[in-house]
């Protein structure tokens, strides 16, 4: 019966067009073009690295696409179980029309071909953004980005602050900043200066976000300006070898100009809290970050109660945050609940986090997914993974347990999936 | 078939009279007079202001209950989905014969008159005890509360202890104190002695409890005398500015002296862990407190260990801490599992909570569910909740998983909702 | 329909033969001889201490096993709800042909006395390996233990360290040290002379694995020779009094040279990351240790990273440290996700904790279930339970929900119960 009920809703939920409002889709060059694109994905070169197959063979040099997912096809066996290989395979049989559940080294090398033959039509990334029923995907955009080139309504840019945030002290985020903004930033006038001339291009852009991702150890606060003056050229005077204090400072000033920025042009601000960098750095590209779960959102308790008028979107790196994130969404009137990140990207912990948001935070104030994906092929089977846990989800917590009618949770879904995109990030509607 | 099994489990477990072993009902006006005491609960203003409502538009001064409620329903769209919406619509239909699945502007204005009508009768307050099958409910008690002028044991006296352990900085409780003992607290002896009467009133008065919430930095430890003599001389010359580690004292000094009252009076000593407060100050009344889940229980190591003869029935705010919960009352003899707490107390984490409960804590230290409620008319939809909820986890985690009877299952069942309550607490046998 | 499923899958997991990768076996002592070694087992009798026994009554010198069993029988009823009072019916039911659902003080007598006979049986401990469909088990050895008189294929040393990390100020582990390997430690030299001497012993009799269990405060770093020569110094001169620092020094200098030596021998090195010891000190024997479960792999950064060649099979304590246990076994190619242990080894978080592995780990890397078991009759019930979960994990969440075959799901059951105990510890096969 509830499997039943399930399928009803989550074939209502699969024909929303969507709205992906957190994607790294590079927008001049947004699909793959052969399934080297989706395989060198940091989710399967990581695992394939973890499960024994050597950086080296995955990163050699100059070895040719085809090379390249002929040797990650041989090393994906230990990963079968995993979702991730399941929307490998999804996106396979439902984009590139591959008929079976296994590929392999038997059959991989016609498929690479027939795949690379399909992405090289013109039409390709339009006919992926119809099979996915997608109308338009947020970017994450370099501070520096020219952000020309592209539909920035169907491309929606998204202003990505960490360099600013945390890598002032690097002088080449200074002279891109110069570059981006022609402000040499010296203090804490030139700062606000040349911020104010990101968000202006950014906002001119159709930015409809500003986004972070922030550390477990951040926990900011406002820094005086005389505070931040001593700082700021400390900072630039030592580079990467100033004080600790002195950088957390810069960090803390930046990050609270951001906020007013935001605050001004009325942009939600992303944050997407718990990651350390670097953790494995012998690992694979991208695939060299974890964490510590010890993280709390009470360390954004000032932050929060500075901005009521900007709204933050989070995610969290971890389950064991969700149930702040539900109650701080819960509390605050600026907090939203956002997807479902990285590590708890997997159906256990999107179940458990989806259900206990649903019942505690205001419908309107929960996203409930976005792909976080480089290579618009992933969102198809990412989104159709949340979908059907969205839809176990009101099917047992809301039709079965609390007697709510199909079409009541079909509208609850929906608003997760669409309305409240449009609404939070004044997009689409 | 698991969901014929539910409800006949909790067909069984919904007919057993109860006894509600916390709440902050006001023993001399229990019930609600008129929606306004509903829905002016913190679970619908604060949600209500998180989902936008502005804080001057909830808490105007002068405006009528009417006015009140009428202005809440206009916004209790954006919460339909939670639980606590949840709460409300049970509570009219069963309580107050509302028809119907929503209440909104549409019809919010004859139902207020019926409700307040109901509310109005003499026999209100016994109604909503019998249509709740509740036999009596434990209070929350201020230290100074005379406890006249009710029934003790319909309306149990619990002994709240917040304002000695941590506001004793403040003149004014220090005044409570003295009018309420007639001992003017200036050192270690008239401390002791003060609280002494406190016990001693309050156990005249059938007083079944002593309880207090604590903040996640709290870990209490046993101080000498000598220093407890000088922190509290500090702390009574500088009050609020005295310095931290002599208010610390002070708070360990007085936590200590009530654990040694509960031993001499054989009273459970509830702990209520992990509340920060006001970390929203600009939110709602008593919708400005959150948490930072990064508590251990091996913060109460030392007092665990120091008084084996004192029951602790100890909550916890977050769901992250239930296993450690778990693990303290299966090897702790004086620990007890205490209820679903505050944001704890959504059936997401109540399910997990109960059924990791349920498998590896001695079944006689549990204490099934509290409503923790303001007005009589919560416990109803609230011990629904918990009912269905633990009929869920009876069926799947006993019936079904490990081929228990559904009558040892509805006996287990019992014993959490009621005989726990009994023997934990010495009442009502 | 899942019921049944969960069934088909039990049993074919149900008929394979195991190796159990972690256990306290005696192996000169393998199984029990009456009830009372069954009922002795620190999971019953700290739970009926925590139901109200007093421990005088549990350990009282001189009484006789049957009258022990006699007192632990009267004390069950409390904990008749948990999964370890079931593991008890399990077992007699199964290795000792009792019927019915209870053993109480009714029926107990008989029951003792059939037991101990069959269990004087010479055959009886290879009736009990048959029974449990159990090749062979994995032992805990101290360092200093001789490893004769077995079959080391049967019962597979292992070498456990949590000693020489964290008691070498103890003067009977030096001097045991020194009876072990006729090396006297006085400083880096010895040291790493001694403790190569006993890997060369436990490699030669067939050791597969060397363990530890670590306190949640540990976070294991490179100490430089120089740093440990003065901390190896400063603790054999004052001992347990020695300063923290040199304490700390000195735990880091032995775990760092036990890696180096799993890595010189290819031994996988089994971390069992969170308890805290005798945090209730006046518990039964056995029933004093509990956690803190704020402890993050983060500490583990630095091993990870300088021994990529060793294999490190971790355990973590609480449920809430298992999201990190699946990333970083996703990450780190030497990370592995080892059992369920201890306070996490109960339905509700296996079930968790195995769906969020079975999801995101590379299947190689995931090694299903250990008993930890003291006495042999053990594996049979624990080992059930975990097949049991497992088979509704691969029913429910692959199955059903990502449409596996039966025959996948029950091959990637066996590669978590069989195969990668084979594979990661170069076992069995």
């Amino acid at each position: 019966m509830s499997i039943d009920l399930r399928n009803r809703l989550f074939e209502q939920l699969d024909q929303l067009v969507l709205i992906d409002p957190h994607t790294h889709i590079n927008a001049l060059d947004p699909s793959s073009h052969t399934l080297a694109d989706i395989l060198g994905y940091h989710y399967y070169t990581e695992l394939a690295h973890s499960a024994g197959m050597p950086k080296g063979q995955i990163e050699e040099e100059g070895i040719s696409p085809k090379e390249k997912v002929g040797r990650l096809i041989e090393n994906l066996g230990p990963i079968s179980n995993t979702i991730q290989y399941s929307w490998f395979i999804e996106m396979a049989q439902k984009l590139l029309d591959f008929e079976g559940d296994t590929i392999d080294a038997s059959n991989w090398e016609a498929f690479y071909d027939s795949a690379a033959e399909k992405m090289s039509a013109d039409s390709w990334t339009d006919t992926v953004f119809n099979k996915s029923r997608l109308e338009s995907v947020f970017l994450t955009n370099d501070f520096d980005d020219p952000l020309e080139g592209f539909d920035s309504t169907k491309y929606i840019p998204c202003l990505r602050t960490d360099d600013l945030v945390f890598h002032l002290t690097n002088a080449r985020t200074k002279m891109r900043l110069y570059e981006a903004t022609n402000v040499e930033i010296s203090n804490v006038a030139s700062a606000r200066e040349a911020i104010g001339k990101l968000f202006d291009h950014f906002v001119s852009r159709n930015a409809k976000a500003c986004a972070i991702s922030l550390p477990p150890t951040f926990a900011p606060t406002k820094v005086s300006d005389a505070r931040a003056e001593t700082a700021l050229s400390h900072v630039f005077s030592h580079g990467p070898s100033a004080d600790e204090d002195d950088q957390r400072a810069v960090s803390n000033f930046i990050f609270w100009t951001l906020a007013e920025n935001c605050q001004q042009h009325k942009l939600p601000f992303d944050l997407m809290i718990g990651v350390n960098r670097k953790v494995f750095p012998e690992g694979v590209y991208q695939g060299q970050d974890l964490y510590d779960s010890r993280v709390s959102l009470i360390q954004y308790k000032d932050l929060l109660n500075a901005f009521p008028d900007v709204t933050f979107p989070i995610s969290v790196l971890a389950s064991v945050t969700n149930q702040e994130l539900v109650s701080y969404s819960w509390i605050f009137p600026n907090v939203v609940a956002n997807g479902h990140w990285w590590y708890s990207n997997t159906p256990t912990f999107i179940q458990h986090d989806c259900a206990a948001r649903l019942e505690a935070i205001p419908r309107t104030k929960q996203i409930g997914y976005y792909s976080d994906m480089y290579k618009m092929e992933f969102a198809l089977p990412k989104f159709a993974m949340y979908k059907r846990i969205l839809a176990k989800v009101l099917a047992e917590n809301f039709v079965i347990d609390r007697s709510w009618t199909e079409e009541s949770a079909v509208e609850l879904g929906t608003q997760l999936l669409r309305g409240n995109v449009e609404s939070i990030f004044n997009v689409g509607s």
